[in-house]
């Protein structure tokens, strides 16, 4: 039982490190001085990095060595120590190395099933990072954390889906860069509960398509990608932009959330790790009471519960990337549940003491801090909130041990 | 031993109700819609509401009967059922009954401690609702949880004083209503460790005053109020602005911070219930898995110790303002600083519950709850962190218990 | 609002602390010896004590005045207070007044239900302390949370009941001086669901009954009282032995488990606020790494919490009293659900930190701690487990706000 | 990264769970009858074990290949399955294979630093488990978390060293077989710090050691080996039964504390294993409210949160034996310290719950649960309670961070 990451993704960590050191980081306010200007266009400078990273070879690393030529070669466990680098000390390092959501799923959908078509229309572009996507799931009207109650209908008629339905939290589709959405709907309502459903790609400028509100996320507002409301009146596409197959909608959702899950379980252990790290050194820095605050009890106390979490919780996730690598999501099933319950959550306890050791300025745009705990908090609900993942490992384990026990 | 308000309260709680029922709720959308047209500017609505609450005697309820014709009659015991009232349905609500942090604080400083002419000058108009005002106290530079660490200057100059330094978080400050700022700093820097510090009123015009990065909170930019770092260059002031007498600003920050905390917590509680309900309702109404969310046990759970950690919250802040009408802030600084402990912590936790359950669009503006959350999280920090008033409260209980015990 | 006890309740607070500091704490290891020289036989100190009690007036107070001649004229309210002081210095305060579960639900049973024969040959002894009681409701096979799964039958057979059927936990059912037990069982299973049960009075010398295992909790043997198991083969009573009548056996719980309930959170409160005294003592006391315990932070923050957690959950207990004197049980049924999850609850964390602080000697004998956590930690599951109040509150508490909010 | 136990572990995993299976477990009710029988002799059935697993050749497996002839050839990795079997099932499975505490740490104590005379004389029939031992380190009088508190005083005079002092805690020394104790103590109270305590075999029957007071934990007696209060009154023993050299008790202790703590959370681990399944299994087997508590959300949750606590502990303990094969206890420092603080917390944390799911019954000797938890929460202060491994893993993070961020 090896820990430590091998001599190649060693050397791929400093070229990220470095990266971020002397590209994003420094630059990191004239991104933000450039959105101010012009709140829904990508800043000059995100197209910059991307031409950097290209050049560097830090381009699209996510996807394993199974998808050949789209693939930069590294396997999961490999990529959650990259990903842990991308989430450390920028939140637009993923975005630069076009590692980010939604587009990293999209991504792994089209190459995963899509057809030479779909692939040579959609896949190629966001590979090259010229167009970005979203993911068109969420709807504001019922509860979407049980998936089969999602009401969007997609309707054959001749050679065309018509699209009709209101989805929310529609993250990326405000970006003018949005080329193309995956929508989940229901072709069938008679059909079994679990194939009902399809995906069908959806060009953002297709008639019909209309965005309403933002949803912000704790007053922030996304831009420039924005989490909009978005409405299908009536919008057609061809028979050709189905994927895979009606009624294999959900199979589908199984096969692209599995890895995002564990990409943002990644990145978020990065963001975690900063914030200790940052934590630990604010309290060497700042003296109330007359002496440094790391000399405090109850201050080392929640360092060395921050490491302990943050520690555990990596190995989870490095555990959880080895069984992908073995067998594929879904012989990870358990483990990627048991993440996706334990980081965010994690994230958010470490950042929020982090926080709270920084005063007022650590709830301001002065850290990364606020920002980070946001992000961390939002993704405890996407992807499936924390209860539904409880919900079928506790079941799942119940089932499996009553049976052990009983012999 | 009776819970219940005085029927002159009841009677009150109902009008106030009433008023964000009729004026105030279903407007808050027109609020909203010119605050984004001129994000600097204080709403015209606003002062319609403030002229409505005024002429509807809701009106500056919050100081006791001691400040004579300045108070609206109201005990701290009865004030806190009407805080909590105003905390309840809209963050809006406290402003337009002129009950509003930081004034309702540098109303209760210049009621207490103001000359007839500071009175006069800017307790008037404050009363009235006609400017607004700010609290400079924290500094970027220093641990100013520890107030003894802040370093602004303000020295004697023949009639004046001369202010140096450098504040941040000073709420209020960039309206353009903001007629006045209370500042607090070292007037003598070799008295003894409390002695050194003074209050002065500095009018937001004075020379040398210049606001710079307005702080936000997680994503939030607190207009039309904002929360700037102000710095002070060579500002002066005329002697008769110093308030009581130089050496005495931390026995003023005593009298000012007691209410304020209560106050706070009374409506902290306000948002807090109203968050329970809310979750409560949602898990009537959303039926994911194939029946209500009020049918699982978890949500039961997170619902009942809500409902418990609230009330208990509630009573304790209750007990404190008896404490306070019976003799002052003094008599009850370990029940304020026991409930400044608790209910800001009491209210995120509810309120995180309550944004889990309600999905994605919890986080958002569609909903109260992410606001009042950061509302609640930032109060954790404000008005001394937690672990400030943990720390003075645990060594005072120690000693006090020691000695009980030793006989 | 007056959080302070009336005069005459201040007048026996006085007299039970002075009653245990004078005899029952300086004897507290009489009573230890006399038991491990005869572990299943009340320590004839206990009887010394009680006679002093007795004399000294402070005998049976629990009982509110609505009982007249059986009650010694506290309201709730009062006892409430009365209650604390014997749960704060020693386990064995509440025996020695006579105040003891399960002999006070009993008796409160018998005032209440009784006829005046059940009165005269029960009642009146377990009032003069003459006998003692047991309560016999859980059962092994069962999920007993949920009483309408009691399987005990109760078969009318001419002038008698026959009783079959397996207890466990039925404590005090293993003293010698244990006279009378009361049995829940079901005397019509096809009846209503809450209907279908009633409760009889059992002479401990009933042939048919035999004492099976003694369940420990923890290491506790509850010597010598005892928690058995219970088994009752054709056990045969003679009619007369019925509580108020045929399918009344959840009303007669009802009305017995809430006043227990409160009870029970009353003395727990006492322990707790033994516990924090004890921690914070403890903490000037010892020196580890060079300066006393309470000036490390995190010391301080514990001891902090707890007097903050023991006020809240103290006040609550007040305000349940209150509205049970107002309009009885069923009036406070929602308080007394929430004392019932939040006091033991609360009672286990500060036992735990005190342990904590104490080191080793606090898992022992050496101290009162050990022994009051697993009193909390059963009360937790005794008289409903928390999980079956929070089903109850919280299912409660969403219809009601749910249809608040709708209007 | 391969986080599955080798072949001839995952033989040894097996053939120990037989052994547990066919001899321990269906025979643990003799053990306790025997010990109900003589409560400090040790019941004749352990000899019976003891001589069946080392004809199984599953006897004392825990001292790592470094030890040479004394190994069973386990890396510290190996043998932490190994551990987690031996305490999956039974407490009493560790002491049947030889592999319990203190003997543990007393063997590899003499293993490492004794000459070739001590190893003869104490450690030959510890490996044989002819005689049994004790550590005598905490001492009542003082806070012995720091243990530079320490006061027992070891004294040389000619050719002996005189000891005098109090001990408590003293695990195994009330056992007949106790054949030697190894005692911390100072030789020079005038050395450094670290420098003034040396550890010295001290053969149970020597003259002037008398045990006192057996301090139970929660309730239980620890027999037939307690944790006694031991007083040394002009103990003496020759100085041929120094270990190591004056002065390095501490060294000695660092030693031996490491490898201990890494035995008691692997065996932790077990437990911990073994009530969530218990736990589960409970759930599927018992409905109250007309449904296995296997569907109830709040059931589920505890379940699936306790799998995912479990698996991280676990993982961080196995990566904490790999760097102790990698470098030893001091290369693996930070970790050690990690589990320490996890481990014990989050055993106690689901067996808490598991206990709350079997209700009444978990609290008693008819499950395991009750008395593991005991056994957990005193590993919360043995060895260094939680706090003092925080506070060092706190100081020297913030130390590293810190340095590192200032780059």
């Amino acid at each position: 039982m090896n820990f430590e990451p091998s001599p190649r993704v060693q050397e791929y960590l400093e070229r990220i490190h470095s990266f971020i050191d002397e590209h994003i980081e420094p630059n990191e306010h004239v991104y933000h001085e450039q959105l101010e200007q012009n709140r829904w266009t990508i800043p000059p400078i995100m197209d910059e990095w991307k031409a950097k990273a290209k050049e560097a070879g830090l381009w699209t690393l996510f996807l394993p060595p199974e998808y050949g030529e789209y693939s930069a070669g590294f396997s999961n466990l490999e990529y959650a120590y990259l990903a842990e680098a991308m989430g450390y000390r920028s939140l637009l390092a993923a975005e630069a190395f076009n590692c980010d959501a939604p587009d990293s799923g999209n991504m792994e959908v089209l190459a995963k099933y899509g057809t030479p078509e779909q692939k040579e229309r959609w896949l190629k572009p966001l590979l090259d990072g010229e167009i970005r996507s979203a993911f068109a799931m969420t709807e504001p009207a019922v509860a979407s954390s049980d998936a089969t109650n999602i009401e969007t209908s997609i309707v054959r008629d001749g050679d065309e889906y018509v699209i009709n339905g209101r989805k929310h939290f529609t993250s990326g589709a405000l970006s003018e860069r949005c080329g193309i959405m995956i929508l989940l709907g229901k072709t069938d309502p008679n059909a079994p509960k679990h194939a009902q459903q399809s995906q069908v790609l959806i060009p953002t400028n297709t008639p019909g398509i209309t965005m309403h509100k933002n949803l912000k996320t704790f007053g922030y507002d996304a831009a420039p990608f924005g989490h909009p409301e978005v409405v299908f009146d009536n919008v057609r596409v061809p028979v050709e932009n189905l994927i895979l197959g009606e009624g294999r909608g959900f199979e589908i959702a199984q096969g692209r959330l599995g890895p995002g899950r564990v990409h943002h379980c990644m990145r978020l252990l990065g963001m975690a790790q900063r914030a200790l790290e940052m934590m630990a050194s604010r309290a060497e820095a700042r003296s109330p009471f007359g002496k440094p605050l790391s000399k405090q009890q109850s201050v080392r106390e929640d360092v060395a519960l921050a490491a302990c979490k943050i520690e555990q919780a990596r190995l989870m996730t490095l555990k959880t990337a080895v069984k992908m690598d073995e067998g594929g999501a879904k012989h990870a099933a358990d483990l990627i549940a048991m993440i996706k319950i334990i980081v965010p959550n994690m994230t958010c306890e470490v950042l929020d003491r982090a926080i709270q050791i920084h005063g007022g300025a650590g709830f301001s745009q002065e850290f990364m801090l606020a920002r980070s705990y946001v992000f961390s908090r939002t993704v405890r609900v996407l992807d499936g909130p924390d209860e539904v993942h409880m919900m079928q490992l506790g079941r799942n384990l119940c089932k499996r041990y009553a049976e052990k026990l009983a012999g």
